[in-house]
């Protein structure tokens, strides 16, 4: 028995909440088969569309890890065999590694009779993120596991919610092609923040949450600024203001770096308007000499799933 | 023409909101009753209720300053008569410059013939918190003057967000007889707080918010912690954790500083568990020998208004 699961790209901070929201895209994504073997060990027989980057020993791949940690936690002992397909791009800012882990997760949990709930696949993959990025953070893996637009209310207690996806909230996202990791993007950022600052920031974050719940775009359009990490992760982006200008010319709600970037997103009312902001990030790229690949979708509402 | 005016007592910050969160309650508040004059002035007659500690000089009281500002701004000449009615303590952390600022307002506003809707109001009792406690702070002010509980998404613009609130959901606010002053208490946050900090907050901030709209008790409760001023301002009140822990036991949702201090309130689900939250925050004041008043009541939904 083979099963193969899909699951997709996300844009984790949104602007207005560093490491605490992050909602799923459409198109793009990783695809993850799991099938038993008789080794009683986890092997991952092949990657593709990685260019050969990722590693293939499973106690340093973050799908690896994620099948691991999930089966240490049932206490089963089981040898699996994954394939991984790559389909989104790697080090961009839009949870590579976290759309693999939960990926995995969630294959691992079909082969396994679904043991457990959606739900709680969410700690197996946060242990992918820890391999992939040294910090097992949520944001990226909870929007990919449950897709939407999901808030990480506490990470201990570990507590995610699920916010309301406005009817007509877009996503334009502009992937630069140049590589920037994850590490170097959260070493720019400052141990200690203005106390000013922070009180203007949870006035966005709760901003937010106010304007999806009412379905009010100008609060969410009012609400979609980051006042602590887009000042200082914008000068690893080259171009980054150029671009977000671009959105926001065309009548984007907000434009802000997507994770640790480089990819840049913007939320946008509309799919005309998430059209015309994609167009225009990835132009503001290309004319600036960087390649740039653009996508637009409503947001994923499905998260993670098995394909047939 | 003599016009009278409520405005309700407030708890700021709620816990997980510092300077954006605030909610109206029952019970307490001042009242202010104004009347033109012949003399094109602003006058305060009289105050009663403040042992004579509030200044009678119209551009040194929050209500007169409230007055000043609005007639300047409606470019209005007129004389005004105002007498001040304290029927909240005064320096108590429960928004009394914010009573005293949003009632001469409504009642000035009702005696110019409603030039400006209730929420235009606001600037000018902030100009009133100004020379009260030193800045333009909304969050006590808008809960005052709007009712129920209310979001300061922002400064600069100010805009502000009435929350649903929750049908079950009560306060409790103990008020223990010591004077702290807001400044003193300002003076004791840090000026900056550490990254960490400041995301653990946001989610806090930002789940509250998910919570009053979810009708969630558990995810209000969840969210309802100060990782900010309470460590720093428990100290400036005497027997605070006791109190709080008080609380908590009785089943309190969450129990924390309310405003600058030194009272202290409590979220709870029901009246039943209000009333013995109240009980015990003003038991564990007194066995402490801190002489302590209390009060409960739902949130009061209708903010300031004009008396009969």
């Amino acid at each position: 028995m083979k099963i193969r699961a899909f699951a997709p790209a996300t844009v984790a901070n949104v602007a207005c909440g560093f490491d605490i929201f992050g909602f799923a895209i459409g198109q793009l994504g990783d695809e993850v088969e799991v099938r038993f073997n008789d080794q009683n060990k986890v092997n991952i027989l092949q990657i593709t569309g990685d260019d050969g980057k990722l590693p293939l020993e499973a106690s340093q791949n973050t799908a690896g890890v994620a099948v691991l940690k999930m089966l240490e936690h049932l206490q089963i002992e089981a040898g699996i065999d994954l394939i991984i397909h790559k389909k989104m791009p790697l080090n961009s800012g839009l949870g590579s590694s976290a759309a693999s882990a939960v990926a995995a997760a969630v294959a691992c949990n079909e082969l396994l009779g679904n043991k457990l709930a959606k739900r709680e696949l969410l700690p197996f993959a946060m242990e992918g993120e820890r391999v992939a990025c040294g910090a097992a953070i949520a944001d990226n893996a909870a929007a990919c596991l449950l897709g939407g637009l999901v808030l990480v209310q506490s990470y201990d207690p570990l507590c995610v919610v699920s916010l309301p996806v406005p009817a007509q909230l877009w996503a334009a996202v502009a992937h630069p092609h140049i590589s920037l990791k994850t590490s170097h993007a959260r070493a720019a950022l400052p141990a200690q923040i203005p106390l000013k600052t922070a009180v203007a920031q949870w006035g966005q974050a709760a901003g937010f949450v106010a304007g999806v719940y009412q379905q009010n775009y100008a609060l969410i359009a009012a609400s979609l600024h980051d006042y602590v990490a887009e000042p200082h992760r914008a000068a690893l982006i080259p171009h980054f203001y150029a671009v977000k200008n671009a959105a926001m010319a065309q009548g984007a709600l907000g434009c802000s770096i997507s994770g640790a970037g480089p990819s840049v997103f913007a939320l946008c009312e509309g799919e005309q308007t998430a059209i015309l902001a994609a167009n225009a990030m990835q132009n503001a790229f290309i004319q600036n000499e960087t390649p740039c690949t653009a996508y637009y979708s409503k947001l994923n509402e499905n998260g993670a799933e098995i394909l047939a």
